[in-house]
């Protein structure tokens, strides 16, 4: 499974409609508006890269009023709660 | 509960050392190296404000080598999965 | 009491109207147009983390002429006068 | 009276340090550790802008790891509460 | 009185335009194209804050083909020359 | 296979020496010095995620003179040459 | 021969068509979506400099939704492998 | 005569047709696209200063497509060959 | 004479003693402490472009202490005034 | 021949004995102190991108005091002059 943050910025008068569109993208595993220079970070938790690669330019870069997002992959994790191992990264 | 997620820049050398310290931080619920321009992203689930407070400036940004850090607080979630509902966040 | 500060850039030609839009936001306390790289500084002063959400993407995002807001928020008070005790920020 | 927002940027492992120490200069109103890409909002209310400058470049500037300091000044108050009103800015 | 400069960019075409209007913006002592990363330095000279807020939001950023103007306050002067003398900044 | 890209800046002084070290850390496929605002650009060729934070954070992040590394993962290759072909991304 | 990396920013609804457009440009070698701050690096060879402006001016940025486009130029080969032996850059 | 290098961002499908109409412009001894973070370096070599305001600000930026355009004056050469010497920068 | 306005970026706790410095400096005509993304702007009126040169890179430049100097030359004033008219930029 | 433009950055404290040292590299046919945000333009004109390599790496590099160097490499001349027309880069 691969884990990514997507780091995303939109039109300032549509971030509510944007955030529900966000959270019924499938893969999505959470989103949040945040404080700082982007208006969200989704959490991403997919099969494989190629679907990360369709989730991020035909889900996500498809909604009206994105203007950018900026997609950070995880490469490694070094979690040590329950959480983090039960969504453990890996290519197995 | 607070979620805030810690986007961290650091020398590059003492990535790997810094990856598994970030990880044994209290309230530091998963920890990525990731591509892209940041060397991790932490997610942090605390108490309130003043914990993430304490951990932001007492325990992240006193590791030996780290150069930046910046704070992307949630202020709402939009996540539709149990784990997101799990996490909600709140200020109960 | 959640305290926050809003760096609001927007159109040149509408300052002034946004100016005072701002300030009948409610939960915006004091609002500035200031010198610098932005046009505008807004002391929020909230219920919780929800509102603030509220606020910065229901209120402040969908004025017309908002270019970009980026928000600041204040993790913990360092204040010693006794106007800054009186909005000491806190989770209680 | 004038009003200016400090945002200041220190070496990460001083900013509990620095924050006490910002919070004991005398004009600086209100300090916060924020989220975002600057360590600290310092909210700062003196009488002319000579007593800023002595406030930016002897206090503040002066003070051991201060990297940056970037200084927006109030210009007009768009503030309607009665705390704003206090704080009406002008050069009576 | 207060000096500031302005650091405007406008819309490459308008360039010339803008430039004999800015010129006729009262309270504006001087205006240059420049070499650089901006279109204009604009020296302001006016009596107070607020005849600066109303210079740069009424005055100037509604000119058309404004793009960003960024405003620098001088806080003060180590000027030595007569000419700096006679427009020695202050809060008289 | 995964596919990364990485955006390399250096110490003006060390390119030469790190060029050649680059090209003997395995996985690195091709490196080149590049003109733009980067020193080199690795192309690498590793098995999975976890070898690729494997490679950034322990041979490439550790070379003595290396200031910041960008790395950027493909996710889907659109190439149609037989040589893309050969080096398909996938997670087999 | 001459190798080049392009960096290229299109518009994020238009993300999957251009990455095939792409793919048909004689001299991309190789394309693919990646993370990070670019939303394609293609992979350039072409026969000389002159045939490199008429890729990147008259192939690539006439593509409708191309927003920017960046070329690093590869200088000189580090590269150990026969792959990189095969496409070492030169002028002969 | 003034030495001054101009680095032109133009729209990305116009870069060809620009290229053309700049080499046209009077005091333009030469104009290259190319590779990096701009799409154009031309080489400007003017009378003086007010015949590069004239050539910046009514040759250049008037030009449709043109997105903007930032201007390097030479103050001083170091150079040795006899080109250089030829050009020499100065305002006798 | 060549009017140039040079912002300038130094290290924090020396503001004070580079003010005075730079006020002594032969050509500055005027020098503050300013507001915003930089330290101090000073205006420079110079008999041509080559001492300019040497004020920037012998004078200002080598001043301990001073991080940056970025400047911008004025090539045409649009100003109106009779002091812009004193100060008439020109290469008579 | 192939025709570059090298953006360079220095500490300020050395840029008058840089720009003798760089009018000595073979291969740097004219070099400038400019106005703006980099310290010198030079004009390369070397046999190909292999020569170009080296003096970049170096022999500009690897002067003492060079902070950041950029390198934009001219792909195709637009020219109009003899001049232009003498240095025309090809890759014959």
């Amino acid at each position: 499974m691969v884990t990514a943050f997507l780091l995303i910025v939109c039109e300032p008068a549509r971030i509510h409609e944007i955030g529900r569109a966000l959270a019924d993208v499938e893969g999505v595993a959470e989103v949040y508006t945040t404080t700082g220079s982007v208006d969200f970070i989704a959490v991403v938790r997919v099969a494989d890269l190629d679907a990360l690669a369709t989730l991020v330019t035909e889900r996500v870069g498809t909604l009206p009023g994105i203007v950018r997002t900026d997609t950070h992959l995880a490469m490694r994790s070094y979690g040590t709660t329950e959480m983090a191992a039960a969504y453990d990264i890996g290519l197995d």
